[in-house]
């Protein structure tokens, strides 16, 4: 009987953790990966630290070598290999590698994760002192920019979490950095307060920030010098060079022209076994869309923590197993200078939109006990009034915000109620937290609020 | 209508929370609160940083003051009130105050929050250096000993969580510390290797730990300085001072007395409603057994955390409402010099208790990512190997143990399984943890073994 045959589209966090997964399933299975680019298998979380140095290597957020899949997995990685179409009906891929003739590859099982592409294009995005974060091979470049010509001036496109964690980076190296982002605060899908808290933040580490600031063109600096960004309606700023946060969408064209389903959030639609519409075809990371275990509808919400559980999924399914991903709720964790930013679940825009009626409280506590030190923490909670069901969680504070909003998650998987949040045994000690955790208080006020009171 | 009278016996965390819930539920409620010492209101758990110093004063760690609850809630705070004897068929207590005459006080309804006591009796425990730190004056005993004596060298009795706290506390302070525990490890309840990860900070921090060494009696040092520790079978210790650390039994004296029926555990039996078998009296804190929810059986679990819930519903209740408390999963944190340690739930050897058959996996991994200087963290995840049901889980490591339990704890709430963990959707960001969180590659281990794999 001859071998079946897995290929992979894509060798970042879905892709070899599908291949990585399906070699586990089924030792005998021929498993290649196919890679546009020239790295696999990188933290891409960690871009942000290697623009600032406290990454000193690429290497460093290398998980695994090429090398490694290819002695210690027997999985087949070939970098620099573009697959440009698919043909289901003929189980064929058609690769291009450094510009050869395209060779026709044929599979039994397809995992597509072509991972998602900067979302904004904008004019002059081409223009050499132009950056994004979004890839290894993206940041190796900004990064040698930074180290080559030590600029003294950045203008970051997008204050999404990647924009402010490269704001971070960049005022670290002694940069100077004005942010442009489009709408009226930053961190779209966190509450007003946190947002707020997180603009303080970035005025008190000298970054300006300029909202309602739309970015319509970059252009060559004046003398051919840096560049200039046009904005709003008619402003301009100038800067050695410019970043573009402002966002991902999912790389589908392939998918698309394959016939694949895309859902309404414009990614490629996947069941809970990460099957696509096509037969033999799974997807999986930032080029799928995924359920959204709170509001009950897909989303778009690209992480490389599903990521990772998604690509696991698809390569114990397309390696014969039978493995299930049942969705997210919606959690996200980053740190902006010295705030830890994090939520879970919906905000209360997003949970509006979904049709609940949400409550919400807003919380002032500490991170743990006041006489030893805590530092302030902010918690927003938002309940569905009339279920009393939680819909989402959200903190900000110097330390402490993080890893307490996971206790919030997991509420949202159990569809607990305020009501069930009230008496959680939550872990207390002087060090840690305060007798009553935040989480818990908020519950309280909820409750409260539920009854009329 | 004469105004109904609520007293409450024990002003300490579950006794105030009584009064306070109370007071807020019925504004025209007579409150009278019984306390035979002379502070109320303080956090007990921040005891051991009043002994190093790092709290300098102890009026840091009252919560609220008497005249507090006197003027702001009209909380009749009677100090150094001793209640003798409580006779439910009339519904009087009988209180001494300072050694004067006993005085008959009714109540309507009652609340009995007298906390818990030193669980050894042991001979020579009342010589003058020997100390405990169960309350805020036995604690500021203590504190006067060391800033006045500047002792260069501590006996602690007992591996239990606050004998640690107390061997770091004076440690702090520059004093030789050695621990007699008269069982095989530290820490009771928890596992074996993170005992073991304990064991060595201790050592490494110059603390002499002696296991299978029961304390059985302290004397009088020679010539008439410091003590002599007895233990084991004939050897024997000296010191500047003893510290007793042997844990905590409920204070049951009064209620037993008074007919109230004690739980298998030897504490007062509550209902959720925190009701006693006696009618209109009921019971809170670390005088009371509590329901353990992953066991679903009573347990003598006493925490400040578990009080100031119970408190809280047993004053709801005992002014008119309607509140309930289900239970623990048995959550506890405490800081051992640079560790943090933490757990949730069962531990195997409880588990087997219990009648489940438990499963394990021990896994070492990190605390946030390897290249922002993320630091060792070693994860027990314990399940029910016929149902995968979670049963509890352990942390240790020198950051990001003592918050992360909490997701586990929130697991147990919800009667997760194992199955039910591999998917959460918990926090990530390089500085605050790991792409797959500890707990999940746990989870995924104990999938693979229940699978047999």
């Amino acid at each position: 009987m001859p071998t079946e045959r897995l290929v992979v589209i894509g060798g970042v966090a879905a892709g070899m953790s599908a291949a990585s997964r399906a070699r586990k399933i089924n030792p005998r299975l021929e498993i290649i990966v196919l890679e546009k680019g020239r790295d696999i298998s990188y933290g891409a979380c960690g871009l942000p630290f290697l623009i600032s140095g406290q990454v000193a290597r690429p290497e460093e957020l290398v998980v695994y070598t090429p090398e490694f899949f290819r002695e210690e997995r027997k999985i087949d990685v070939r970098l620099e290999h573009e697959a440009t179409e698919i043909e289901p009906g003929r189980k064929l891929i058609r690769a291009l590698h450094r510009g050869s003739q395209p060779v026709d590859i044929h599979y039994d099982k397809l995992v597509i994760a072509t991972g998602g592409a900067p979302a904004l294009s904008i004019p002059g995005a081409e223009l050499p002192n132009v950056f994004n974060c979004n890839s290894l091979a993206a940041a190796i470049r900004l990064r040698r920019f930074l180290d080559d010509k030590n600029p003294g001036q950045a203008i970051i496109i997008g204050a999404s979490y990647i924009g402010l964690e490269c704001a971070e980076a960049m005022v670290a190296r002694g940069i100077k950095v004005s942010i442009l982002e489009r709408s009226a605060s930053v961190l779209g899908g966190f509450e007003p307060e946190i947002a707020r808290r997180v603009q303080q933040g970035l005025s008190d580490r000298g970054v300006r920030l300029h909202t309602d600031a739309e970015a319509t063109a970059i252009a060559a600096g004046p003398a051919g010098q840096g560049i200039t960004v046009q904005y709003g309606s008619g402003s301009a700023a100038q800067a050695d060079l410019a970043l573009l946060a402002t966002g991902v969408v999912p790389q589908t064209t392939l998918a698309q022209t394959a016939g694949m389903r895309l859902g309404a959030t414009g990614a490629i639609a996947v069941d809970d076994r990460m099957q696509t519409s096509v037969n033999s075809v799974y997807a999986a990371g930032d080029c799928t869309e995924v359920m959204h275990l709170v509001s009950g509808k897909p989303t778009y919400f690209p992480l490389g923590t599903t990521a990772n559980k998604q690509g696991r999924v698809a390569g114990e399914n397309a390696a014969g197993g039978n493995a299930r991903f049942d969705g997210i709720v919606g959690t996200l964790a980053t740190k902006v200078f010295d705030l830890e930013v994090a939520k879970t679940g919906l905000s209360t825009q997003q949970a509006l939109a979904d049709g609940f009626q949400p409550g919400r409280v807003v919380l002032e506590s500490y991170s743990h006990a006041k006489y030893l030190g805590g530092k302030p923490l902010s918690v927003v909670l938002i309940w569905d009034q009339p279920s009393g069901r939680v819909l989402g969680c959200q903190m900000i504070g110097e330390e402490g915000a993080a890893k307490r909003v996971d206790a919030a998650a997991v509420a949202l998987h159990a569809r607990m109620r305020v009501e069930d949040l009230l008496h959680l045994d939550l872990s207390y000690a002087p060090p840690f937290g305060t007798v009553w955790e935040p989480l818990l208080i908020a519950a309280h006020e909820a409750v409260k609020r539920r009854r009329g009171g």
